[in-house]
């Protein structure tokens, strides 16, 4: 079957796009889009090409002008304005016009008659004044009786050639693939997370006093609370996730549901809904916001366990099968059956727990685990959830397989754990941070660096005293522009694991109530806060592009620089825990907007330091742990 | 809106594919596809892959077992047995009864109880054998009885896994896009031609008497006439191209179309169609097939002129349009304006041609400048003609810019053109031919080597003399499993260029009629004749695939090897038209299938000599121009 024979355009690879466009990039609001194509015809016409763009829910196009770059790429920029979903498609056509006046230079270089020539361009021009209106038409018009007269100096008239752009028919032009993005609000680009167990400072009308003023004074910009719902008599855990709680052990708060409720229930300890209400609005007053953690998983005792026995899986003896890994046993929590027959409406249920707490005010959710549930689950549940608040952040924790990992993001997780928690050397950041930054995964992965987690103590914290705290910290805020750390067991450098060799802390938080000492003097807490006001003062990082590595004579000394526009900041970062490193720097000057040869200074933004740099080569020492945030002076 | 939420595995970038599945990947019959893709489902269960693939004319499926790579990538393999289009899709899904076994493994090393799982088991085995018959069904019954009596050895008998593997529910599997691959005959993969002007030699009748022996006998496998239509009168050329031509002067083949007609006609001073089908006639009885060469332009005598107008641009002064590419002027040669209103009509009699030429027992055409036609037209006819005899191969002379050229190929041309008469130093080679077999375009471009053209005598042959004319046929020959001469000229060493600087013959044979001495003794043919003959020996020569190029420590000396199963041949050539070269190798042997430290022999397949070599380093010695093709003895 013949197409449309006079559609001579060809496109094709058009980019940024995920899996040929089976899922949207996602970008921040204010964002650019550099659109790039490849774009030709056949024969020797000129082609013309512009990008439509448009928010999916309006019906008109916006246009960005499409410009050649090289051996036929084209290139368009546009920016998106509003959160939610948008749309672009490349349009490509033969420029006739265009190829004329192309002709006619050459014909007239060449000294030929052109008047035959002059009157095929009055009849291009004719035909645009016919598609014109009002002053455009009347311009058309007497560029054509120009033509006519043989005036051909007429042809070359930058406004005749703007209005045969802007009148062209676009009749057989070629559409590319529609594509989409996904725009979340700034903090979807751009976030500091501070996670807590509530339970530790007592109610949640204590976080709003104790918790969220300390969080908000250290810069952080959401407070992320684990679960929050009434947590599982039935084979409750004890201290050290032993088997048999004592009377008093408040058991772990994944181990979801009880009498009291399940996933849109509060636990009674904590308080109710509305200090939960006073809490958000306690956090909003500090330009902070709240986030819950979603674990779908019951204890024993969820009442979804009594009224959906078909949501979970049985065994033959009619027991409800627990969370195995064998030989590992997870007694106090039934996992759901997320392929169960009753999918449909279990699906539902899980959607609106989301729901449930957008419409308590809550906006962003840190997701427990995501990759055990089905991936279609996630893109449409997230869609569904977005339908209605598209400004809510999706946080995914898996730490498993990359691929997995990757999947979840291109389903619609805003953001996702990464396995920055175990990457230590200089060259295991360095392919790492390549992969997330120089691939097409930064369309869609982003990433958001924790040094620890409640799960997770990896060993250099251990091992490696205050100086691995302050050199991990300034690797999450300066690496990734998202972080977060589990407080403030971080702060406080709890560094006890549970058994030599093992990544788990010692009497873990997950199964014990904790008292803090937020002030300790020997706290990292301003160190974060410092790290934080940097974050927030230098754009180049607010997003994960632009990061560029810079060659260092020391393998324990790592140095990099963000750069966004004009905002160019250096870092360099001591990797070693004990002894003092120094090396010679041979810095990428191009990629730092430096000319080769000139002298300028450096500032610390850490501790304000001032040195006089010049060339590519520069002495550095630092102490343990240590590190210089440099601004450049020009 | 829910998809279907049991089908949890997830499909992922399955290759080989273009463009993703907008165009068929090119293989030739007894070819094997070896498909790759991400499987992966969430949480822990096992998963199982197939790749599904039949022709696209059939019904029934077959079947391609998958087998899991590494991190998540799978890979099947099949063969393409016949011409034509065939079709593949990936199918993922949940392996229940796999996981269960594999977890009944781990629990059964922990020495857990396990009589629950086995009755789960017990319930697996008996769904399958519902859906087996027959002894499968009674063999299933009786392992589901041994598992219900405790046995749980039962579990781990691999006839129990395979027949739970062949009788696997798929009720939920996800399949990947259905992607397609074209399967030419043989010659549609490598392929040697013979380009000549019958003209030259007299008649059709003459080409088959003196023209066809002498091809077969060097052993090439097609023999491509230039367009044999009659040429115009109006505007002819005379020789070198020179406006008005003297009586006698026959004119450019190009310039198609005369009162004795135009694309299905012979010249009559070529012969007859019962001279076409003698010439095909002999060729066949040679092993040799004939092509024909498809111009679509017009002679301002040509029949369409008269009777289709509406097919060429009128000037207002309401002449036709010639050819230009301002300044330039081909007043011989009128364009068809393929995206004339009358489009359909035009489309529908090109694609007559190569039917009718196809009715006549052609099975090969070279399609002279296909990229100033669209690329759609090609798409389409190339189909409609394949619709009607799939084994014809197209070769695609377009020497255009590189993304236009890929498309051609896309759009269905067997064979393409290649910049590779113009890449003459190491470095070109070597990263020309990195990117045509080590990119995906090794999917769908196939690359056809010539040395020179009618339109090009390139610089080197021009001077470089018989050197030149020995190294460029050898790497032809033995880089790409398709390559051809125009012939007799590059065999006769013919190197006059029109004038200095021109890369165009003097005195061309596309403008005059030529006497050629085919037994001159300063003739290259016999050396043509081996290369072909190693060709036809080695099946490392057969495809563009496994290509390597190995270090050698001079720049005038190009190493490579070329490998398919156990057949490896190793060439060094001398880029050298004027020096002996000498340097030293550094072969990469595990891709030449040697040990490290071995010593090996190798046997110049050009002139028989042997060497006995050692490791990586051996020293080679080349006369300008000069080439070892060597076998290699274990």
């Amino acid at each position: 079957m013949k197409v449309e024979g006079r559609r001579r355009v060809v496109l094709e690879d058009v980019r940024p796009s995920v899996d040929g466009g089976a899922f949207p990039i996602k970008r921040a609001v204010g964002d650019e889009v550099v659109v790039e194509f490849d774009a030709f015809a056949d024969g020797h016409d000129r082609i013309a090409c512009t990008v439509l763009h448009r928010r999916e829910c309006d019906s008109e196009w916006q246009e960005a002008a499409g410009e050649h770059v090289v051996n036929d790429r084209w290139l368009a920029r546009f920016t998106v304005g509003t959160p939610g979903m948008h749309v672009f498609a490349a349009l490509g056509w033969v420029d006739a016009f265009g190829s004329w006046v192309h002709e006619l230079g050459k014909r007239l270089a060449a000294g030929q008659d052109v008047s035959v020539e002059l009157q095929i361009g009055t009849s291009f021009v004719l035909a645009a004044a016919r598609r014109a209106r009002g002053d455009d038409a009347a311009t058309l018009r007497s560029a054509a009786a120009r033509l006519r007269e043989d005036d051909r100096s007429a042809a070359l008239d930058p406004e005749l050639q703007a209005l045969m752009r802007r009148y062209a028919t676009r009749s057989h032009a070629t559409r590319g693939p529609e594509l989409r993005v996904w725009v979340d609000r700034e903090r979807g680009a751009r976030s500091a997370w501070y996670k807590v167990f509530p339970r530790s400072f007592g109610t949640l009308r204590d976080v709003a006093e104790i918790v969220v003023p300390h969080a908000a004074s250290l810069g952080f910009d959401i407070l992320y609370l684990v679960p929050i719902h009434p947590i599982g008599q039935t084979e409750r855990k004890g201290k050290d996730n032993t088997l048999g709680a004592k009377s008093g052990d408040p058991g772990s708060p994944y181990a979801i549901g009880s009498l009291q409720g399940g996933h849109t229930a509060i636990a009674p300890e904590l308080g109710t809904l509305e200090d939960l209400h006073a809490l958000v609005a306690a956090c909003h007053a500090r330009d902070l916001e709240l986030a819950l953690d979603i674990a779908f998983q019951c204890s024993p005792d969820h009442p979804w366990v009594r009224e959906h026995p078909e949501w979970f899986r049985h065994r033959p003896d009619g027991t409800i099968m627990y969370a195995e890994n064998p030989p590992k046993k997870y007694q106090d929590i039934y996992p759901l059956d997320m392929a169960c027959d009753g999918w449909p409406a279990l699906w539902d249920a899980l959607r609106d727990v989301f729901l449930y707490w957008a419409a308590q005010g809550i906006r962003a959710f840190r997701v427990d685990n995501p990759h055990t549930k089905p991936f279609a689950f996630w893109e449409w549940c997230l869609a569904e959830v977005r339908r209605e608040h598209p400004d809510v952040i999706f946080l995914a924790e898996a730490f498993t397989r990359p691929k997995v990992m990757r999947r979840l993001a291109k389903a619609g997780f805003t953001q996702s754990y990464t396995y920055f928690t175990w990457r230590v050397a200089k060259w295991e950041l360095t392919e790492y941070l390549t992969e997330l930054t120089r691939t097409d995964s930064i369309e869609y992965f982003r990433p958001n660096f924790w040094p620890n987690t409640p799960d997770i103590l990896p060993l250099h914290l251990q091992q490696g005293g205050r100086p691995a705290f302050t050199s991990r910290a300034v690797l999450a805020a300066t690496l990734a522009a998202s972080w977060g750390v589990f407080a403030p067991s971080f702060e406080l450098l709890v560094d006890k694991p549970l058994a030599p060799g093992r990544e788990e802390y010692a009497a873990s938080e997950k199964y014990e109530r904790k008292r803090w000492e937020l002030d300790d003097p020997a706290s990292i807490a301003p160190l974060l806060g410092r790290l934080n006001a940097i974050r927030r003062e230098h754009p180049a990082f607010w997003r994960d592009r632009g990061l560029a590595f810079h060659q260092i004579g020391n393998e324990r000394l790592i140095a990099y620089s963000k750069r966004a526009g004009d905002d160019v900041v250096l870092c360099i970062v001591s990797l070693d825990h004990a002894e003092t490193e120094s090396g010679w720097t041979d810095l990428d000057l191009a990629e730092l907007g430096l000319d080769p040869g000139t002298t300028f200074a450096v500032r610390d933004l850490l501790d304000g330091a001032r040195y006089l740099w010049r060339g590519p080569r520069n002495f550095v020492r630092l102490a343990p742990g240590a590190a210089h945030i440099f601004e450049i002076e020009r």
